[in-house]
This record gives structure tokens, C-alpha cells and sequence, in this order.
């Protein structure tokens, strides 16, 4: 089987008890920690920053930390991030103008770099920064809330987006956010995602392992 | 003795276990529980949103929720904080354009209204929205971060602006926020502060309970 | 008797026939036209502009035309209605860092400058700019909308204002805009107020000649 | 023939008259009402708002009102241009960094909606929208006033706006907004275009029915 | 004699020898080099930054630099410009929502700190700060272009600041910036003033030496 | 040989001798003079604007001056350049909602265009506005400081954009900015180049005529 990445979103979590759920989810068989950073400017909704994530650390959590900087502007925020504890910072070309330059702070401060898309963006902004980037976040919602619909679009995107990491013969992982559950999830894998958000699906689950182990099974199959 | 009331900055908490670390400093004789939200705009730091309000009420959290705005523009958190289940609401004059429109908007939501004076700032803004305020905050640091020292000046701003409060003869509370402590809350409330916000003297003293008694003790003897 | 002034705000008449409404409204008696310019930042609302102000002038309406520009930032906009017919151009000081040079661009663009206060500013932002003034407008509703209630507290504002103005001996016209109608305008011009902003009350009144003969009956009586 | 559709904008209208001009230009045989949406921040000039709008609408104007959003931001003005009685509500890529979601809120305000791609705007942001859109105009002049000559280069994209929307099978209307009239309407509509902007061709030629049946004259002999 | 100081504008200077030019004011006489730091955004200039305070130094001027801040936001520009020589740093109290956090930084990077107010602005800003200030800088012209006329009333508020730093007891510098001459020099140190900024009036006078001369006569004689 | 062009950036000359710096440079062999404008919005650093350049050409400087605006907004200082002298002005797309219009401003005020391509930015925007442009200017850094390394990936897209001009059969000229130097410029030239901006590889050589030759004698190698 391919080395498929199952993150839940913290989005869904109790974030009163944010370490113990972290830390069962992950006992759950969870891969990352999907961490959703929104500043009330690039969405409107604001969320939680750097001190969350060091706490997450502080608790014990050891799981790649994956932020996704629903933020603007960005740089500011991925040294903190950084220092924090994050292992990916992912942001969105609408709120950098200097796309290369940011993914490269990223890099600098020792994490991974990736670019997230909105339903409606484009590829193009990905032609000149592929050998910068370690993960593509696809967005199949419009970001800023949890618990929407998956749009079904992004799965002709995701095998697009698919065919230009395999062109570039990078370990660039594809990722994707929103809406995914157990119903859908084999779907998305075969149009070539590996790395899938889930927050509603897993945390309003009632079972964290039994949704995560459904969600294994199904990618189990994927051909 | 006075009406004191001692409101720990949750900015200090263990927030990976935030709902155990409130529930306990409320235990430990905390009056209301400081919510400092900070959307890296109006102060270079994000910390956490209504999600985060919302999951401490539905922990069971029932002490008053102070919800201190470090955001700009600030009109549209407010509804959102208002169901989260906050109970006062402050921003900065700096935040807003609109003071009267943005206090007005908070009563409307059902919550308490007050203004924010950071170190600088001085009083005329408050002249013609006294009859809108529940409470005013004087800010003791620059707000932004943490653990940083008391500005002294604040100590006479705080005398003008009990006598503020006293000629209006309304029920309005003056509180301080930064660098609080066992030794010097006395001289504050002798300014004429009835409300402290203390953050690393409280959760960072390993012992909640007795730093609090400590500050009571202190508040007991204001002439 | 004082020299009262009624100044209609269009955002009360019937905009698809502005032109007869206006006229309308001046041959009932009105004296000046209030013109309220919104532009969706300063304001959450987005009314007129330029080219509005200019048809007027163009249809022969030669009543003063008092431009109210609820815009942010305002210098750009002030030649563009200077050309279109405005007699008289106000802002906001929250709304120009540069309150001395937009007042002089004012007066250089051939018009008569003033500054509108909210209903929560304070009035130190007068004090050196007095000599640039020919009206100072005072907001009696927070702008953005017709038909709001007027604020009691104004009233303190305007005799405060009164009096900077006869301190002052210079010719400033003192306005105000915002729920004022026939019962309350006679209390508003016992605290000093000479010039009047009526929307609903004149345009939804169903008799303009009425309900501004009934303002100057009232008027009349103004110690 | 094809089912062209001339939409007269109102930027040119008599606006002290504007009910009885748009009445008129819809009687000499216009099809819509395009009302232009300026803010003084997306483009340097401020026209008019949902006020003017819901006039027309009160007015007794039923034409479908085709209102082109040259704001920024664009969501907030949209529920309020629905509510003010639009049909059609379409903005620019560069106003939203959110295009799905700010064209999916359209709908689910009850309009049809569209992007409208300034002169130098590439076709990139229609690929992951098409399903979303019910029009496409394309600009042939830079927004913000009304006069201005056709840039030609606008016939190529149209050719290829056209290429797009019969690929994708779904019924998008394409449209044009500048310096469109008699002598070039023809061409334009050879590009594929079945929808035009026109102001000053129809209301500065003094007779709107004239100038309309021209342009139907022209649009008949297309191939 | 007081000790007054003398601060030659170098926005007036011959920028394309400007360490020829600047060295050659300070042999005649001059005090201080006042650096006009302009971002195009506090206002509609743009002219120069810490690299060309940089090369100053390198080029072996060590007069005391005086920069003036016309930008917005000030913070991140503060380190830069203590690293490029700076003694002084002034800026705007509109342009930062934190004065005494960017007064401290200035403090804290080994620099005096100042205040400027333009022509239209207040005192009330000072009053919190005061304990900060080693300078307080009047505009005497709006800020953005040299060669502009003094603005009379800036003499009455000259005279109030005067009064606030002497009922401090602190050592605060007050300085004017605009329209300052031989002409009026002596009015303006009598209204208090000890430090005076002046561009045109010294590098378009043909005489550097004659002119400082001329106005070092004047000042000779203040009472 | 093919009409190459080295256009050495001030960025890293002595801004305090800079009319002898430049004139000294174009001596030794320099054909443009490279104007790096940064507005500490757009780049995080502020150099120098329309003033510096006036006073180029009032010291004598007649070599085409070659002004790079990394500022945004860009309109309001394209006029103020070309009255100072400039004649090529170039922008970022990023900093332009509306690239048509601003290429069309620089063209009416009498200057030669073109877009500057960050290393990120990927060439769409390029397709609509081919007629416009005199130059296309890449970054093979990210622009803000002078003094940085070369980013391979440009050669790829300076081969595109190339072919994009040949095919467009325009007098267009390939610009590029960043890291160029001796030994690299043959390699640069060979991927379709033809104008060189070279900072500090000229001015910190020690010897301007030295490199310059050095430059040309690889360029004069070129297939």
C-alpha cells in the first residue's frame, strides 16, 4: 500500500482538552496534527497560533505537526511557528506576494514548505517554486469553517496537481482538506491524493479509531 | 472590603489542558477568567479565537469570561464571541472608528462593553461614550505578549481615571492588565483598580491558590 | 430670529427621481441639500458620489450643496466633487491623517471645509484646525443608515461646542445629522445648533412643506 | 438569430432622472440594466450603491438589473445587492481571494453569477469556476469611467472565453463592457459575444431607440 | 545663548553629492542633519532610507542624525536605521498604534526618541509619553514636500508644548519643522523652540555659511 | 554581436557620492542606469524615489535610467518618475490590480514599460498585455536587498519568455535582475537575455571597467 497520511484536524477537536485529544487521536492511529491557524483577516474566523502549538509540544505530543496558515500576510508568523514546533507550514499564494521567498523562509527556519489551493485557484502559481515544495494542500472547501461539503471538482484538480509531481520527479506529498470521510476518501486517493484532512469525520465520530481504521480499509483497495 | 475581583490571563495557562487549568484557578478563588485574543494585525501575535470561548463553556466553565479584543477591525468578533459565551467585551479606540457604533454592538449582543487604553493612550476618548461602558481596562504593558514588567506611569492614569468613573456616579469597573503581582496589587488598588488581571503570577507561581490568597491578603488592607 | 438652515439628506429621498425629489424639497422650504457619500470602507454602506452631485447641478437644482463624505481616505474624492457642484465638503477626522491639508485642499478646490465628529469623539481634534472651519457637523447617529434614534448625549457635545465657537469669533456653522425631527429640533438649537440634517423626517413625512414649516415653527421659538 | 442581449449602462443615464431614463432605454428596446458599482478603492471613482438599485426596482423597473461589482472587498455588498432586487452580480479575480466562495455566496443569495476579467487579466481564474458562472464579462477598456475607446486586443480573448464556455457545454452568457457601439458591435459579436455593455453609444446619441435598433441591425447580419 | 541647534533639511540638499553637500552645511555651521524619511504611503513622497543614512556615516559625516519618520507603519523600520547611524528617530503618532511600545524600541536600539505632530494635531498624545520623549518635533507645514510657507498658529502651539516640557522638568528638545527663515526665527525660538529644522532656506540660499550666520544673529537675540 | 545592454543597480553604489559613482560607472562602459525603488511595502526595505532620480540628471547623467518600482500601490509615482527623468519604468503584477491601465500610464507620461516577474511568478499575466511591453524584467532574486544568489530555475523561464517574445514578432527587450555576474553571464545570455542588471558584481569589483569588460567579452562569446 501506498504511504497514505491520515491528519485530523484540530478544527474539530475539544479544544479544551486540546493534549488528551491530540494524543488519543494519534493513539487512534492518526499520522499528523492538522493545526488551522485563521486570523480573522485572509478568512474570516480566527483560530489559534503559535502558543497552541508549543503547548501541543509541551504536552508530549510528538506527531508531525502539520500548519496550515489561513493568514495574511505570512511571514511574520513562520519563524514563530517554527520555533513552536511545527514540521510542515503551508500558506496561500493569494496572501504572499513573494511566493519564493516565503516558502524559502519556511525552509530556513527547518520545516517543510507547501502551497494550498483554494477550490477556485489555479495551478499556474506552482510552475516555479515545484522544487521548493514538499506538500500541495488541495482545499476542497472554502476555508474558514469546519464541517462543509466536500466540492467535487477538486478530484479533477487532484489528478491534474498528481501528473505535475510525477512530472517533476520530486517527493512532493498531495494533500487535501475538506469534507473528507470514509464514504469518499477512496475516491480521492485514486485521483491521486496521499495525505488526507480530516476533522469532522474522526473527532464528531464518536469512535476515533474505528472512523481512522475505516478510513485505512478504504485505502486499502485503492488501486 | 471593596468589590475586588482577580481575573487570571489564560495567555499564562497550560493550554494544551486549558479547561482542567481554568477550572482550577477558578477553584483556587479566580473571580473571572481573562480571554486574550490577539489576531496578529493589531498586535504582532495570534493566540486564539471564539472557538476556544466556546469549548471552555462547554467544559463547564461558568465563572465570567472576560474577552479583551487585541484584534482590528474589531465590529465583526463580537457577535461571534457574544455566542461563545463571552461576558465582557473590550477593544482598543485605536480598533475601531466607530466607538459608540462598536460598544453599542456589544451591548446589543448582551454582553458588558468597555474600552482598552494601552500605555500611551490617553483619556478623551472616553468623554463622550462614558454612559455606553461596564468597564475600563488600562493596559500596564504593551499588549502583545506576557511576562513583561508593570509601567509605572500607569499607577497616575489610573487615579484620573477613578475620578473619571467616580464624578460620572455610574457602575463602571476599572481594571489593569500587566505585570500584576503579590506586590505590588496593593499600590494599584490603592489607585483605584478594582479589577487585576494577572497572568505568570498566578499560573506560573506553582501554587494558584496560595498566590491569589496572597493577593487577597494584599487587597485587605487598601485603605 | 438665528439663521436656521434645513438640509435635507438625500439619503432619505427617492433616488430614481432625485432630481424632482430634491426640487421638491427645496421649493418646500428646505435650504440646502445634505449629500451623504458612503463608500463602503469607512462606512459599511456604499451610497453616491460625484457623478450623483454632478446630475443635480445639471438638472438646475442651485440650492448649497453640503457634501458629507463618509469615505476613507477623503483627499481624492474632494476635487472630484469640488468640479460637481459641492458647496460645502466634510469628513471624518478618523478618516485622513492629514486633517490640516485636507482642509486646505478643500478650501483650495473653491469650497467650504468642515469636520463631522461621531458621537464618540472627543473634540481635542479642533482645537488646531478652528481657523480652517466653516462648519463643524456632529453626528447624532453613528453614519452609515437613515432613520436611526438621536443620541441624548449630543446635545452636551453641541453646547460644548457652541461655546469653542464663540470663543472661537469666527463664522462656523454648527450642524447636526441624525434622528432629528419636528419634536425634538427646537431642544437641539437651544444647545447651539444652526443647521439641521433631516432625512426620514422630511422625505417619509408625506407633506415636505409641512414637516418643514413645523421645524420652523419651532425654530421660531428658540430662546 | 442568436439571443443577444443589450445592456445599457446606466453610468451614462441621466442619474438626476434615472428612473425615468432607464424606463425609457428599456422601452426603445434594451434588454438589461447594467449598473456600474464603483468604491473609490477598486477603481478611482465612487458611483452608487443597493440604495440606487432598489430604487430602480421601487420605481417599477422588472428588466433583469445586471450590476458589475468594481469593489474590494466584494462580500459584504453582495446580500445587499440581492436584497436591493439584482439579477445578475459579478466582480474581479483580483477583488477576492476567495472566488468560489464569493461567487457560490451569489447564488445562494438567489442571483446568477459571473467574473469580469479587466483588460489585462489572463484566463487562468476561470478554470476551476466554470460551473459556478452564468456570465463572463470581459472588459475592452480599463474600469472606472464611461467614454473610453475599445482596446482591440479584447476580440482575441473573446475568441477565447468562447472556445471555453462551448467546451465546458454549460450556458454562460458572455459579455463585454467599453466602447462598444454601432460601428464595432458587429465584430465583437463575431468573436462570440451575445451580450453588450453600452452607455454613452446609447445614451449620449440622443435617440436610444435609434441607436439600438442599429445595434440589433448590426447583430442580425452576424454569422 | 540657549543652546540652540540648527538642522538643515536634506530634502534640500544636492542629493547626487549628498556627502559632499551635507559635509559642507555641517563646516558652516550646522548642528544636525535632519534625514526626511518619506514611504509614499503616510505620505504622497517617497524619498530616501537607511541605506543612504548608511552612507552618510561611511562617508564620514558624524554630526548628530536626526530621522524623521513620514511612514507608516514606523516599527520595523526603527532597528534599520539605528544600524545606519540614526541618533535621532521621530515619527508620526497617527502611524503607530502602539506609541509607547515604538518609543521604548527606539529607546531600546540606543536611540533618542521623539514625537511630531502636524499642524492639525493635538497634544493629548503627549501626555502618557512624556516620560519618553528626549524630542518633540511641530510640523509648521503638512509633511511630504520641502518649500512649503510656515503655518502661523503653529507659533501658539510652540508655546503650549514649551509650557508641558517645563512643567515635566524633563530634557526634551523642541523642535520645528517648515517654513523656517532668517525671517522668523526669532519669533519662532521666543515662542520656545531650541531646535529648528530648515531645508530650502539654507541649501537654495547660495550661502550656507551666510545663512546659519544670519540665523545664529537672530537667535543671539531672543529674549 | 547581439544589442546586450549591462545595467549597473545603484542599489550598491556609494548612495553619498552618487552622481560621481553613476557618471564613473556609464565611463567605464555601462549603458543604463539601474533605479531599484523600494517603498517598505511591497519589499521590506526603502530606498530612494523620484528626487534621487532628478538629481541623476541634474548632475549630468544622460545614460537611460532604468527605474524598478518595488512598491505598491504603483500608479501615483509612475508621473512623478518620468517628470524626474526616468525612461523605462517597470512594476510588478502583484502590485497592480489593474496592469493594462498602469503600462498604459507609464506609455501617456512618455516612458517605455514593463512587468517585473518575481522568481515565483509564473507567466499568464504576461499574455494579454504582450503590446504594451518594452521590456520584461525576471528576478532571479527575490527583490529587497542587493547582494544575493542567483536562482537557477530562472534560465528555465527566461528560455520561455524568449520564445514568448520572438513569437510575438515585438521589439521587447529580456531583462534580468539578481545575482549576475562574470561568470555567469555567457549562461544567462545563451537562455535569451539581452539586459543585465549588476549590482554589487560591478561595484564592489574594485575596478568598473574591469568587470564591464569582463561582462562583454563573455557576452561577446555568446551563440
Amino acid at each position: 500500500m501506498k504511504d497514505f497520511k491520515i491528519a485530523p484536524s484540530i478544527l474539530s477537536a475539544d479544544l479544551a482538552r486540546l493534549g488528551d485529544d491530540v494524543a488519543k487521536v494519534i493513539e487512534s492511529g492518526a499520522d499528523w496534527v492538522h493545526f488551522d491557524v485563521m486570523d480573522n483577516h485572509y478568512v474570516p474566523n480566527l483560530t489559534f497560533g503559535p502558543m497552541v502549538c508549543k503547548a501541543l509540544r509541551d504536552y508530549g505530543i510528538t506527531a508531525p505537526i502539520d500548519v496550515h496558515l489561513m493568514v495574511k500576510p505570512v511571514d511574520a508568523l513562520i519563524p514563530q511557528f517554527a520555533k513552536a514546533g511545527a514540521d510542515y507550514i503551508t500558506f496561500h499564494p493569494e496572501a504572499s506576494e513573494h511566493l519564493d521567498r516565503s516558502l524559502q523562509l519556511i525552509k530556513d527556519n527547518g520545516c517543510k514548505a507547501g502551497l494550498v489551493l483554494n477550490p477556485g485557484t489555479s495551478l499556474e502559481c506552482l510552475e516555479y517554486v515545484m522544487d521548493r515544495l514538499d506538500v500541495i494542500l488541495l482545499m476542497s472547501v472554502n476555508p474558514g469553517f469546519g464541517g462543509q461539503k466536500f466540492i467535487d471538482t477538486t478530484l479533477d484538480k487532484a489528478r491534474k496537481v498528481r501528473q505535475l509531481i510525477d512530472a517533476s520527479g520530486r517527493d512532493i506529498r498531495l494533500e487535501i482538506d475538506g469534507g473528507v470521510n470514509v464514504a469518499n476518501i477512496k475516491e480521492i486517493a485514486e485521483a491521486g491524493v496521499d495525505t488526507f484532512v480530516a476533522g469532522s469525520a474522526i473527532f464528531n465520530s464518536g469512535d476515533y479509531k474505528g472512523s481512522i481504521d475505516q478510513m485505512r480499509q478504504q485505502l486499502s483497495q485503492v488501486k
